[in-house]
């Protein structure tokens, strides 16, 4: 990576900062460098104002004076009751140079953002950043394919259980991985689990960390009936379309559920928590409509692996050719 | 390490060269040493004999004298019609020390090839060494246990999959995990799979690896029935105490075989070749008598994990305290 690579790899990790309370706008990290050091910094502020520019050049004030900004998302050029555009404030704030991780697929920016601010005179540079666009992976999702980013966890044995086949699951995995779930969870718009899980296990679904309890996710079950109270319905996978500000969503099982979520096309991201055990009962998944094994193969990337405890992490991307 | 761990562990990596053409006989390897350069080297050759010991004194002829012998096992202490004993062989070499890795529970040898030594004057040393006894696992479970050494592949899908629910089955892993397990193959003397495997898909678990097909292992299936040509019956996993002159056997499924082997207790170590793919069809085990979760936790140990391919090979070892 050469240096304005690393500079917004350092923003996209402060964007993890804004994130999920910034929704319904996606979460934006932004560092002022001058003369090689950051000089102020912001991110997307919970409810999602102000923004992280907003907040980066606030702090810097004259200081921003001949430093480039480095922002994850082109700065908005929209404005709104609720602040001025960022573009805007960039303009106004004297800013020398601004490097843009990722361009906005809003049709009020896509682009114009940027251009506002070279016509005032300032440099500004898209420089493609795949840390950024990770950071912003649910609301790039949310505008280009009208839905949520589908993240699947699977906490399984060796041999790819969920459960014994007498249904008893807790636990496969440990306490390590356990809290693992829990900050995925304070990360997420909402969860959702299947039907069946719901009546068997009752699952709480809240984040059981300490200061992050308010995180905890909206609540949703995969059932064509009624949810219960605390718990909104979703009557098939289709419908997360309809799922209002919602750009992130973990789904947590059980077999029928991910297996829905596999068989539309509508998995994202595997987040797979393997325990060194053999169960010999309850498999993970159901036939989700694999018509060759040829066709399983090249679907799914390895994109990080880390040792929880004596279990181990894997999180699996969808590739791109992967169907939807 | 020290020194002495370190020339143990390159004569337990030279004993590999053995294994498995030294059988019935255990594969040793063992290293002469001589201002801190080997000079003469030696593993147990085809069908047994000569013994490592005897191969690497034989090559150092005089330069033996003053020499450190390090051997993975306890030097014979018993004649045979096909050789002398290795201890007398030791004594007559003219070497200094010899350090040995692991104990023969061979009752004939059991300490009185060491003694032996000992009271020609020269220095020896049991320095027990994890690498050593490794290379000798199946030789050591023989001995102690009365039954060969069992291991238990499993190539899966992330969901723990062996086939589609059609049956499809080829392939799950990728070219690199099947040329490994081949290798495998070659380092056993015994391979073991179901009936149904055998029914559907007649494999030939030969060698297929340039310059190994002469050591494709002794095929055996697991039935109640007949076997067919080419093949041997084994009618339980407790029968294997009766196979003769098996050290290494290598379990290769399917479902059927492996939960029986494991509801026997009779698995040892685990060799997982796990492909990047879902695929929602048979699961690679049945109910093999867990009884609660709690109990599966502990009884596998992570010896070995690397990337094969696309595919990740991860190898366990049953812990000690496993029920057998």
């Amino acid at each position: 990576m050469n240096g304005d690579a690393r500079w917004l790899a350092a923003a996209a990790a402060l964007a993890a900062r804004a994130r999920p309370l910034s929704r319904p706008n996606p979460g934006v990290g932004a560092i002022l460098v001058k003369h090689g050091r950051v000089i102020a910094r912001g991110w997307t502020q919970p409810g999602g104002r102000p923004h992280a520019e907003a907040v980066a050049l606030d702090a810097a004030g004259e200081a921003a004076r001949g430093a480039t900004l480095y922002v994850t998302l082109e700065p908005c050029a929209h404005q709104s009751p609720r602040g001025p555009a960022c573009a805007d404030l960039v303009c106004d704030s004297g800013v020398a140079r601004v490097v843009i991780g990722c361009m906005d697929p809003d049709p009020r920016t896509s682009g114009s953002g940027m251009a506002r601010i070279r016509a005032a005179g300032i440099a500004a540079e898209y420089h493609p950043s795949p840390a950024c666009e990770a950071s912003l992976s649910g609301y790039l999702i949310s505008r280009h394919r009208g839905r949520p980013e589908v993240t699947l966890k699977l906490a399984l044995s060796l041999d790819g259980c969920i459960a014994m086949a007498s249904g008893e699951s807790q636990w496969i995995t440990g306490a390590e991985a356990r809290a693992h779930t829990h900050a995925m969870r304070a990360r997420s718009d909402a969860i959702l689990v299947g039907g069946g899980t719901v009546r068997a296990d009752a699952p709480r679904l809240d984040v059981r960390l300490p200061g992050l309890a308010e995180r905890s996710p909206e609540r949703w079950v995969l059932t064509r009936g009624e949810a219960g109270e605390g718990w909104r319905a979703l009557s098939s996978p289709q419908a997360i379309a309809a799922m209002e500000g919602v750009q992130y969503l973990f789904v947590e099982g059980g077999a029928g559920a991910a297996t829905a979520f596999l068989a539309a096309g509508l998995v994202d991201r595997l987040l797979i928590y393997r325990a060194p055990i053999l169960v010999g009962g309850r498999p993970a998944l159901g036939d989700f409509g694999l018509a060759s094994l040829a066709g399983a193969h090249g679907q799914w990337r390895l994109r990080e692996r880390r040792q929880l405890g004596s279990d181990a992490l894997e999180v699996y991307e969808a590739t791109p050719c992967s169907p939807e």
